[in-house]
This record gives structure tokens, sequence and C-alpha cells, in this order.
């Protein structure tokens, strides 16, 4: 699975790089999302020095710390496309589909141009290679969407209904981390976050952003807007808005900046669509706002269509298995001038088990080894030599390392790991007059063949490859030929 | 470097396996090498339960827990061969050569027999294993050497000495961990650690094993064994001892013990040999004890012989590049029953440094992306849809996503990422009155091509690829002309 996203990324021209597990706490800085309580996400601790240092919780932010060390240095060629993989921590109790640590995919393009459309390229770019992963691990077009929003449409929102300001970022982020559960919650549980606060089912209490109800209002219907942009026959673009702010914040200072992520929304649905993404793959959807306080525009979020059932018959929607969006500000934290840059982030532990409840991981067991068994543990270094032949040939093959007094023992261990064949040399074998010969006993043939009787010749080919007989020295050949016949080649599936 | 690896474990029968990044402190177990407070060397923190966890610190302990788990269920065919590489982490200061977080590769075989050739067999299958490791990765034979020892020979000595039993562990462990340091220290320093204590330059005093000259002499003879084996013309093998304990420890109980060590070795010498694997490669010295308390049996050292010089001019020997050992009771801490294991560990961050040094690692310059430059910015998404096609056509490409007004900015960008070529398409290409068309520019021809004079056939075709205009819909073939041109395929060099 990781090597298909590999190749896609490699394709758009990305390279690998990779950043430490731990950082400088303090370099990490604290957005991790969904949580009402930063520090107490992460896994923090001393070390010798008595600095603190932290797990990463993300792969975005120690890129940017990575990206700011070199910028500007013949060390970084910019723009910088780059992806990478690994695990990521998170201190929080476990639970069903819920790891302290899991792994993450992430691409970023970093230092494009600031605005206008090279930087709609970038944010389009991500959208098209998260659409064409999923076809590459074989999610159909329209088993899975790209929804695409731009965080300045609800900022905007938010300075129109008076929350626009430093004095209001607290709040802003309570808002957007309100916002961000309507696909959990029941819209009245988000209102009491946008209002009073609310208290869960334990009792605990959450305090809400203190909204009155025109500005809660003013918020659901920038979350509902249905944006689309159409193509006229001269070729120019039309915008449509269909949803609008209650009257008493139309004009209000902020609607200027909603403007303008709407115009960068047109910019990039235009890209995609000249190269060949329609509205089953990639479509603006306004009530994408993503948890992250760091976002600074474009935002985007990969979902699965897809429901099947689970192993008590339940439906299982697999929702989200991936997003990112523009983070301008995350670099130039470490930096004074502004660091334009885009990315995105799958949840490869939670898209794999969607691939897996979904059928489309290979589930077929591997080709096993050839496994050499030993007869007569006195020759065991015979035997050994039996296996290195296959190993020098290219042959998975191993000799068998547990007790070897019981034959059948060793032929249940061969079948389990499903090899293909196995070897045998008893004394009869090493013996024979007319030199040391080698039994080859193919595993799978009874299970292959089904076509045993049809004809006659088949029938005899078939026998004479479920046990052959065959002088030590051709004992490559004979595996060769077994391994030929099943069609699988030296080290897999595969032409031999 | 990780998939070189992969390919020889894979083809020895073995199967990956991950297991977590955490570990509950307890079942991780205090088994850290070099560390007279094992505590101190491992990331430890309590999660919300308050239960302490670390972060692994080898691949060893959690494999040990992940077996133990799975022991005797149908989820674990014994005898289990299995393969991982990952992080590890270590909490120490950071400096030359020594990192908090590095990359192992382990392999490991679990459930053999627990004595006897099969026993052998497995060691032997680790040795070989890694010497064909090295050599996979570029290491000539005579270059590296697998060093084996059997730990029960130092065990029988220390026992002959009256180091044996339980009460004596805590001593056994202090004279493990100080021999070990043999390699770094003057044989003076460890009689030092040996004996009353040794002061190291900080002044911070190690407290020694507090043993008399005769014990240390005795342990000196140990550790300078000169074991060979030698087959004769019968086929029976016989053991060359060179080296004698102390007269006046002969006779005693522990001798046995020793014998047994060396009996052991002796059976994997003959696997060893018989697979074809030479005193080059594989030998016996009895100077490897390994510091890690858990080995029961044989222990392995893979060392590079090879030396180069550092940026200053400094002769640098790379000495151990892995090892490791049977552990028969790492697992049984869990279990009850005796679970015969043994394994190796290769440390890749240690390892890469050696090759790049020695110029084995692949250093070539990736091929790079096709760069689609921006003639017109307001025709950025004309240039992405010649971007994609390229990509739906499995070449790697990219449009130029910095700010695009200076054209020469845009070359030097394709230049840096190392691009076999650019497509141009400015005004006078667009409006070619025999419709659209595009400038392929390749940008590697004049650094390949130093035959240019040397046939004019050769010199025209040269002049035609350098830079190509063809029509627009001709996009996909010119490039792929160009990149066959240079021996690339759409992906990366190799057959087009």
């Amino acid at each position: 699975m990781v090597e298909k996203i590999r190749a896609v990324y490699e394709r758009y021209g990305f390279e690998p790089v990779e950043t430490p597990a731990f950082e400088y706490t303090d370099a990490l800085g604290k957005f991790l999302p969904d949580q009402d309580r930063p520090n107490e996400g992460v896994f923090s601790f001393q070390d010798d020095d008595e600095q603190w240092i932290s797990l990463r919780y993300d792969l975005t932010a120690p890129l940017a710390r990575y990206v700011a060390e070199r910028y500007g240095t013949e060390n970084l060629v910019l723009p910088y496309r780059s992806y990478r993989h690994g695990w990521v921590f998170r201190n929080e109790k476990p639970g069903p589909g819920r790891f302290r640590q899991f792994m993450q995919f992430d691409a970023d393009t970093v230092g494009t141009a600031v605005s206008g459309p090279s930087a709609a390229a970038a944010d389009a770019e991500m959208c098209m290679m998260a659409a064409e992963t999923l076809e590459a691990l074989g999610i159909a077009k329209g088993s899975y969407v790209v929804k695409l929003n731009s965080r300045k449409v609800l900022d905007g929102v938010l300075e129109t209904i008076g929350l626009g300001g430093d004095e209001n970022s607290a709040r802003r982020l309570t808002v957007l981390r309100a916002v961000d559960k309507a696909d959990k919650f029941e819209w009245s549980e988000v209102e009491k976050l946008l209002g009073p606060g609310r208290k869960d089912e334990s009792g605990d209490f959450t305090k809400g952003a203190g909204l009155d109800t025109d500005q809660i209002e003013a918020i659901r219907q920038a979350l509902r807007f249905n944006i689309e942009f159409e193509q006229m026959p001269d070729g120019a673009w039309r915008e449509h808005i269909d949803g609008q702010l209650p009257k008493k914040y139309l004009g209000m200072e902020g609607e200027g900046l909603m403007r303008v992520g709407l115009s960068e929304l047109g910019e990039i649905i235009k890209i995609v669509r000249a190269a060949g993404y329609d509205n089953d793959q990639i479509r603006v959807d306004s009530s994408v706002v993503r948890g992250l306080e760091y976002y600074t525009g474009a935002v985007y979020e990969v979902e699965l269509l897809l429901e099947t059932k689970d192993e008590k018959g339940r439906l299982v929607r697999f929702g989200s298995v991936g997003g990112g969006g523009r983070y301008d500000g995350l670099v130039s934290r470490f930096r004074g001038e502004l660091v334009p840059a885009t990315g995105f982030s799958i949840g490869v532990s939670r898209l794999q088990a969607a691939l897996s409840m979904l059928g489309k991981l290979n589930q077929q067991p591997e080709v096993g080894p050839v496994v050499v068994t030993i007869f007569d543990k006195e020759r065991t270094a015979d035997y050994q030599k039996m296996v290195t032949r296959l190993r020098k040939a290219g042959i998975r093959a191993e000799l068998y390392l547990g007790n070897p007094k019981n034959m059948g023992n060793q032929l249940k261990y061969a079948d389990r790991r499903n090899a293909p064949c196995v070897i045998i040399q008893g004394s009869d074998e090493l013996n024979d007059p007319e030199g040391p010969q080698v039994i080859v006993k193919d595993l799978w043939v009874g299970s292959t063949v089904t076509d045993v009787e049809e004809t006659r010749d088949r029938y005899l080919q078939t026998q004479r490859l479920i046990q052959k007989r065959v002088p030590v020295l051709q004992l490559v050949d004979a595996v060769e030929e077994t391994l030929g016949w099943h069609g699988i080649g030296p080290r897999g599936p595969g032409p031999a």
C-alpha cells in the first residue's frame, strides 16, 4: 500500500525526506487537532540536559522545522515538493480506531508563489494527487470524493459577526473546533459548543464560544453554502453560490475576505477541471473546515463514500481518510518572512483498515519458502547445503529448524508456511545405487489442479509432479520446474 | 539499502513483522547494553492511567513480548523466522556516531530445537545471512568478517573461578560489561573494571567486579582462546584450541559448561563450512562476548575490516556494524517454559554511514521530473493540463509552482531538480498558424553527449533533440523520445 502511494507521489515530482520522531517541544508547537488541552495529547519528557522533547504528533510540524532550518540555503530547492511516511504518536486513551501510534503519509509543497494561479496550482495538485492515490489503491471514481473549501470563507464570516482581530483568536479556535465536530455530533450539540457550552454524557462541561443566536445562524449558513463553478461557452468561469448570510451581517467588514476565499476556490477548481478531474472526484464543500488552527487558505478532506458491514452486521461508513490544507504561517513561526506551504496527509492505518474491510488489500497468503526437511539430524549440515544451493539460485528456501524427529510435523509446518514444495532425503534416497537422490514433494498440486482428469497427458504430468525423485545434483532444476508449474518465479508469484 | 537487506531475508524464508514503538516498561525489561544504570537509557513516561510505558531501545525485547503473547496459538507457526526494521530510541547524550534515535534491522528465529544440530543450524543460518547481507550490500568477501563465540565458554570459565550461581549474577554482569569494553579500552583499564574499579578522565568512579589477579588472568585467557575446527580426511571434525586456563582452575566445576560451549561452536562451524562459507567469512573469535545480559549461547558480531580516511585525513576503522546471539531465556520471562531463540541486528544507521564513506551507496542524483514552465500565469490551467497528460502516461512531471515571472529562474529550478527536459509554451507557440505548439528543451544533452562531432548524423540528431518544437498533441511522444534518448524509462533510469 505504501509502495503504491509512493509511486504516485514520485510521479508527481515529490522527493522523499524523513524527519526524526522527536523534536524539541518548543519547535513542535501546540497544533494538535481535536484537543482542548493540546499539551496533554503529546508524549513529552525531559532529556539529560533537562530540555523538553516531544514525540511528533503529526508529520507537518516537524517538516516546518526542517524546512525553516534550510530555507534560503543551497540545500533546499524551492518550491520544495516532498513526501514522507512514518509513525506519529498521541498521548490519548486508546479505543476503537483510536491509537497511540499510527502511520501517516504526507506530501507538502513549500515555497510556492504567495498568491495567484501558481498558489492555486499547488493546492489543486494536492487535491488531484489525493484523488489519484485513492484510485491507485483500487477505490474507484465515485467511491471517494476530495472535498475542498477555503478557511478564508469561514474566517471572513467570523469577521462579519465581530470575531475578527487578534483579541478574538481564542474564541475563533473554539468555534473552529466546534464546527469541526459537525460530522460527529448533531447540529444542536454543535450549537451548544458555539453558544454557552456543552455537558457530555459523563457530565464533563466544555466551555462554549459564547455566541448569540444570529452569530450561530451566520456560521450555520457559511457551512451550508452550495458553491459551484461553471465554465461558460466563451471559456470564462462563473461561480454559483446557493446560500446567504443573515441580512444584518451583509456588507460588514469580513465579507471581502470571504470573497477572496471564494475566488481562490474558483482558481483551484478551474485548474482541476482543465486537468480532467470532475465533480465526482474533487468538489467544493463548505462544511469542510479541518480542526487545525494553522490552516490559512484552502483546506481539503478525502472521504470514502463506501459503506460496508462489520462482523456484527452493523453498517460502517469510513468517512475521512485524509486531509490537509494551506499553512502559510507554520514555517514563518521560525523566520520573519512568510513561507507559503500546502500539504496533505493520508491516515495510512485508517485507510488500511478500510481497504482491508473492503477486500481491496491483497489477502492471499504469501508464497512460502521451499522447506528442506531433516530425516537424519546427524546429517543437518548436508541438508543445510541443499538450502544454500537453492538460495544461491535465488529461490526462497529454508531448513526445518524445529525438533526433526517427526516427519509429519515437518510436513505440517511446511503446509502452514504455504511452502510450494518440500525436499526429503532419507537413507533410501541417499544410498541409491545410481547415486544420492532427493524427493521434491509438491504441496500445492492437489489444491491448484482442478482438471486432473481432463486429459490423460495432463493427469500423468500431474502425477509425476506431485512427487519427483531426482539426483541430488539436479535439485535446483527440479525445484525450479515445480515453481514454474505453479506459475511462480523464484521469489514469488509471477513468471518463473 | 533496506530493500537489499529485505531481499536477502525474504530469500532465507523470513517473514516481515512489526511491533509498536512503545511497550509497557515492565514488559520491555532492563536489558540495555553498555548501560550501568539501565533505566536511565530508556525514554519512559506515564500514560493517562499512570502506567509506565517506554520507547523501545532495541527490536529484540519487543519481539520477545510479541512472541510470548502468541506462543502456542494458531497465530504463530513454529519455528518462527521473522524480520523487522525500525527506529529504536536511547535516552543518552547524543555525540559523534551516537544518536538518540537510530535504525536497526533485525532477524530472529524463535522456537527452534532446544539443542543439537537443529539448534546449531539456526545459529549458523544467522551467521550466513549476516555474511550474505554484507555481500549483497557490496562489501566483498575479505572486507568483513562474522565473528562467532559462545557465551557458555565465558560462563564456564566464570564458574571455574567461583562466579557461578544466582548469588553472583550481578558480579557476572559487571564482568561481562567490563570485557565487552576490551575493544575500546586498553586491557589495563579493563583489568581495573574487573578488579577494584576504575576512575575515568572526568573523575567518575565505576565500581569493579572485585576479582583477584588469578581470576582476572583466567578471564584474559578465555578471551584469547584460539579455536579452530578442521575437517579430517575421513569427514570427521577435530577442534584445535590454542590457549589454556591457569592451572589452579583446571578440572573445577564449570569446565564442563565451557566444553559444551566449544562443542556447540563446532556444530555451527561444521554447518557453515558445509554450506561453503569459509574462514574469511565466518570464524570463531573468543574475544566476542556482547554486553547484553540475556544471551545464553552463541553470540556473533559482524565487523567491517575496511578502513577509510575521514574528511580530515584521519584513519577511520568501522568495526562492528551488527551482532546478536542466542537468547533462550528472553521469551520465557513471560512464560513458564523455555523458548529457544536466536537473532541478530544490523545497525542500519551505522552501516549506512560506513557504506556512504566507502562510496558503496548510490550517490548519483536522482532523475528529476519533467518540468512544465509557466510563460503566462493566466494560462496556469493549460500548463497543468500538460503536466497531467505526462503523468497519466506514467512520466514523472510537475508544474513550476514558484513565482513564474522570470523564465530564467524556472530553468534554473529545473536544472537543480535534475530535470531531463522542460516544456515551454509562449505566445508564439500557442498562436502558431499550424496550431498550438510546445517546445521540449533537453537539459541533459549537453552533459551526456560527448561524441557530438563524431558523425554528422549523430550531430544533427543531437541538435534536433536539444530543442524540439512539436504540436501540443504530440507532447507525450516528444518527451518519451527525449527520455528514451537518455536511456531512462518514464519513472527513472532503465529501459524506456
